[in-house]
């Protein structure tokens, strides 16, 4: 026979499993905000019938020194532990689980008295447990150890308390505790980590715009100049992220004309994300829209102003991208030497060059590309929107937003993936902070209340934080082009207060612009994509007013400012969707009730979980309707709603649990 | 800024997640039996639009050489594959998947040529992969792959076929698959794990008895001599495998006498599970049974009536084990220096000394517990119910069963753990083939159906082979102590058709033997463990012959042998529980109708869900009860099934799907 090994740890014997939160056993970090808790839960047990204690070990990864915080059993052999994150960047996670002698012997001695006369045996043999414990304290705690287990030896009791009381003294417990023995701890695997995001990363207000059509004088292009003067107009409907499209020089080798049109005239002004000219790529400025020192003083401005500065980051060329000629090793090549614009048969789009991540050089690509982020990092941007992530290897932006985030751990990066859920979620799990997602296109009641459920609760809301769009430069949905304006409160109402971020394209959003260039397609007619346009923000059409409120109503509450405790509630009609959000402690609580049939008048009865929110079935409560000030006094759990999308198609109201009555009146006592 | 580490695996554009089957992210096998097909999938992506190919990959352990099974495409980016086991032992499987760009560039072609007259740019781009694969490939293979991109880069057609035929090859995309380029595969992250069991691991029909009762003179202490008289009844009853108490000397200090009573007369023959004395411990044979001799022989013989002996190892100690004396340091002392006897403050086992498995010297210790089971496998014992596993250190059971599989892996261990669940599953986890569980306590339709819903399905069936007893020595459980003798016929069927292994205590089984020591109790009264029984085994009451038809059935229905597919269905009354289990490929389907009330009459309409057994709504199949052997002709989804408990209080029903009608007439046409 063989010599058998001898197993490292055989007197382990705690057990650690079923450790949550972790993203794909720990390959990936966990996601949450400045200030907010990680609660750690995990099955832990050992054979036998000793009591065991745990520790949620944790520290932010820079220093290698671990912080503890006790855990406590729950039913069924779970444990939870919780730990503050109060800095953005990487902190590390795990547990600590042993076998606790001592905490068995109190338990044990406890019951033994219930039956017991003389425990005196019993009480002697604490004091081993005791004495190594002295063994392992620093100098008072070890001596006063010492005393106590010479006390229960000895059986002479120092104080005038029983020696029963002496071996159950709380204190000298808590003691123990401190100096338990943890030789044959059992300890969790891998290191967990939480990326720890800024605050903006979940809650989030963004308004894109396309600088081009700000100019003051009709047919001229606009510069950042021009977009200063429309930030008090952003920032006066209460939005913190300003978005542009990319601001680089756009080529002119197969620019497209307006409506996406295969030929374009010469004063056209192409698609911004046709990128790269004679004037330069990826860390150049569109020389319509002013200068570097321009843009500085822009970001700036928007920062004065409240709000951040969001970039479009697009990592593909025109075919006049410095990059073209300088590397074309970068791209791939078809058989008659020419480079491989991008296609996804039977369609081609030649003013469009992809980068080939799996070319030769690729080392050196990904450090030009992440050059790019330094470059506008360097600005002042700490917001960027990225185009496609989903068309560029997976392992390029985990190497990428790593190395970016471990110099600035605020920055934020927006995934635009429209793609399949896997690859969506997948780039989240890469660093991506918020993601795009099918909201667009959830607009009935149960796809509204699947999907929102899944991405609010679950193992989903540990790391995908998503960003709501009612509608995109690329997406006029179904909904917008058919319901007139009260399809775009109803689904600003819904972006805004099921997700915690949420964004919108402008001016076409609050005037509601909502012509397809085909009626069968989700293209805008006359889209700002390919040419300049005029906006009349005066329009007695414009959202501007209510949409100004909306955000107010998201910065005085709580509730509205993280995605989870987001719960649905049964109304008897099919177009009516009303859904709670809360604050971890219920101090606030938003109840949206959004009627989605932008045509019609609709009414219902509406049921709410009373004992949730801490509301007594026979006393009476107020709901505070915040866009129209309206109160309403409700009563049980079943109330009566109706919406008419004539008026206003929703209401988001907030509870108010205290009604007067007549024991608050100043003389009724 | 610091130079930066190159990525390792920067073009490695596949992603794995998301697989299954696996116990605790590959930390320990899941469980599978001999001839069963493994079926993994997984989650499999990349960025982009490029098409992947993956493979599981799998091996017995032992051998080095990886064979593969590809994975086909389902929805949702989600993968399949499968290998079938052969062989009793430990296989390895993992996954592999890459970006297969020459499936990619044929797709693109197929698009292509739908809009494109001109496509030879693109049939020519298609050489270079061929080329590689040529470079990868052996003689034969690598010549007509050099011919084939050839003849594409040339355009030169050497047969009759057109370019774009040719290009498009069927034989040659099969060719081309076999040498795909996996430089940049994604492999799993760890090598996953199977254990291969044998078909007795999961169906197996076992009887306890204790040797004894068997004596052939009232009084006396039974031998195997006496048990081999027994055997042709339990072979005949259909049972495999015969377990017995154990078989080692007695202790004799704190014996306990009749009814647990903590004193014993002289005669009295004390728990079996007292053991150790001075004839010896763990290796040696209780002298009232027999020799070494006797019991090797015994082994045989149960061996010729098709039965299989499974031994009961007890890790534990009476005072007077030799053990104690020979290896004090392998048990805990107390401050008096006596030996720490077992304890459950408040009470006490003064007749057991547990073995201390934190001791200093818990090596040695594992090495002697270890050779027990070595002793006993080497006089022909290949199955092991160890007792109360959950108070003996986890890690043991997994270097133990491990040690003893290598060299046997066709040993099976049931574990005795009627613990927490979580403990209960970890030992499954630690390598024992099957295990107690709860179905003694779970007699209601809830409990049941919730209960064995979780056993059968989901994650637990991968690792956790339930044997279910409706009584053991330790338990009658009140259903029996109530019901009579229609409740032991309930809970027979239950057993024998939920679980594919099942077992009972016997005789006091199938004699319904129901007086408890005390009616809160479920200790049997007089029981066998503390005297010697006799049993009148002619008794009119027995349920011998119901058990061997029962058994019968079970052989001869492959479905009833397999812990998957179990289905409950609606059925309007609240005591009548129905269940179905299936084959994989649907030829054998069991309906198990039970009234689960043992003292009245009860009938209700049953719902079975037609497509799933591939029945048309409105043809007539046929019911046959094997119990009974009456046959019923259903139609539709809704029957009628009423059980009365004083004649037959269930059904076993084997579907028959084809019914004769007059188109069966031999003059019909």
């Amino acid at each position: 026979m063989n010599a058998i090994a001898i197993p490292e740890k055989g007197r382990h014997r705690a057990v650690i499993e079923g450790v949550t939160p972790q993203v794909d056993t720990g390959r990936h970090p966990i996601k949450r905000i400045v200030g907010e808790s990680v609660v750690v839960e995990a099955d832990i047990f050992a054979d036998g019938r000793d009591l065991l204690s745990a520790v949620v070990k944790h520290r932010p990864q820079k220093t290698a020194e671990w912080s503890e915080t006790p855990m406590e059993l729950l039913p069924n052999d779970r444990w939870r532990g919780r730990f503050v994150v109060t800095e953005p960047g990487r902190y590390g996670y795990t547990i600590e689980a042993w076998v606790d002698h001592f905490k068995s012997w109190r338990q044990d001695l406890q019951k033994k008295l219930e039956v017991q006369k003389d425990v005196s045996l019993e009480i002697v043999s604490g004091a081993k447990f005791i004495e190594a414990a002295a063994g392992r304290a620093t100098a008072p705690d070890a001596e006063r150890l010492r005393d106590w287990a010479a006390e229960l030896r000895t059986g002479n009791c120092a104080t005038g308390s029983s020696m029963v009381e002496r071996a159950l003294n709380e204190t000298m417990a808590g003691l123990m505790e401190r100096y338990s023995d943890r030789r044959f701890a059992t300890t969790w695997e891998n290191e967990l980590s939480v990326m720890v995001e800024p605050e903006r990363a979940q809650f989030s207000a963004w308004y894109e715009m396309f600088p081009r059509s700000f100019a003051t004088e009709p047919g001229k292009h606009g510069t950042f100049k021009d977009c200063e003067a429309q930030l008090p107009r952003s920032a006066g409907m209460g939005f913190d992220v300003l978005y542009l499209p990319p601001i680089h020089p756009i080529g002119k080798s197969f620019r497209k004309g307006k409506n996406n049109h295969p030929v374009c005239e010469p004063d056209e002004p192409g698609s911004p994300w046709g990128i790269g000219a004679a004037e330069g790529g990826h860390k150049s400025i569109h020389p319509e829209l002013g200068t570097l020192e321009d843009f500085r003083r822009f970001v700036q401005r928007v920062g004065d102003h409240g709000l951040e500065l969001a970039l479009d980051i697009a990592f593909q060329c025109s075919p006049d991208h410095p990059y073209v000629k300088e590397h074309p090793e970068w791209f791939s090549h078809r058989p008659d030497g020419s480079i491989q614009y991008a296609e996804n048969p039977p369609k081609k789009y030649q003013d469009i060059f992809p980068f080939d991540f799996e070319c030769e050089d690729w080392w050196s690509l990904w450090q030009e590309l992440k050059s790019i982020f330094e470059f506008w990092i360097e600005q002042g941007v700490g917001i960027f929107r990225v185009d496609n992530p989903h068309t560029k290897t997976f392992a390029f932006w985990e190497w990428c937003v790593d190395e970016l985030k471990r110099r600035d751990p605020g920055l934020i990066f927006l995934s635009e993936a429209f793609t399949r859920p896997k690859v969506m979620y997948h780039l989240a799990k890469m660093g991506f902070t918020q993601s795009y997602n099918y909201f667009p296109w959830r607009n009935g009641k149960d796809e509204l209340t699947d999907y929102f459920t899944e991405l609010a609760g679950g193992p989903l809301a540990d790391f995908f934080y998503p960003n709501l769009w009612p509608n995109t430069p690329d997406i006029l949905p179904r909904y917008l082009q058919d319901g007139g304006r009260a399809a775009f409160i109803v689904r600003l109402v819904l972006a805004a207060t099921l997700g915690a971020s949420y964004g919108i394209y402008g001016p076409a959003f609050e005037l509601c612009e909502n012509t397809p260039r085909d009626p069968d397609g989700e293209e805008y007619l006359n889209s700002e994509k390919y040419e300049i346009r005029r906006w009349d923000l005066r329009s007695p059409q414009s959202l501007e007013k209510l949409i100004g409120q909306v955000n107010r109503i998201r910065r005085e509450n709580p509730a509205l400012q993280c995605n989870r405790r987001l719960k649905f509630h049964p109304v008897d009609n099919e177009q009516l969707l009303a859904y709670t959000k809360s604050t971890e402690d219920g101090t606030d609580t938003i109840l949206t009730v959004v009627n989605l049939d932008p045509h019609h008048r609709h009414y219902g009865w509406l049921e709410l979980p009373l004992e949730e929110f801490q509301l007594e079935s026979r006393r009476t409560y107020q709901m505070h309707d915040l866009l129209t000030d309206a109160r309403y006094l409700w009563r049980g759990p079943r109330n009566y709603v109706e919406l008419d999308p004539g008026k206003m198609p929703a209401h988001i109201f907030r509870l108010r649990r205290h009604v007067r009555t007549e024991r608050d009146f100043d003389y009724f006592m």
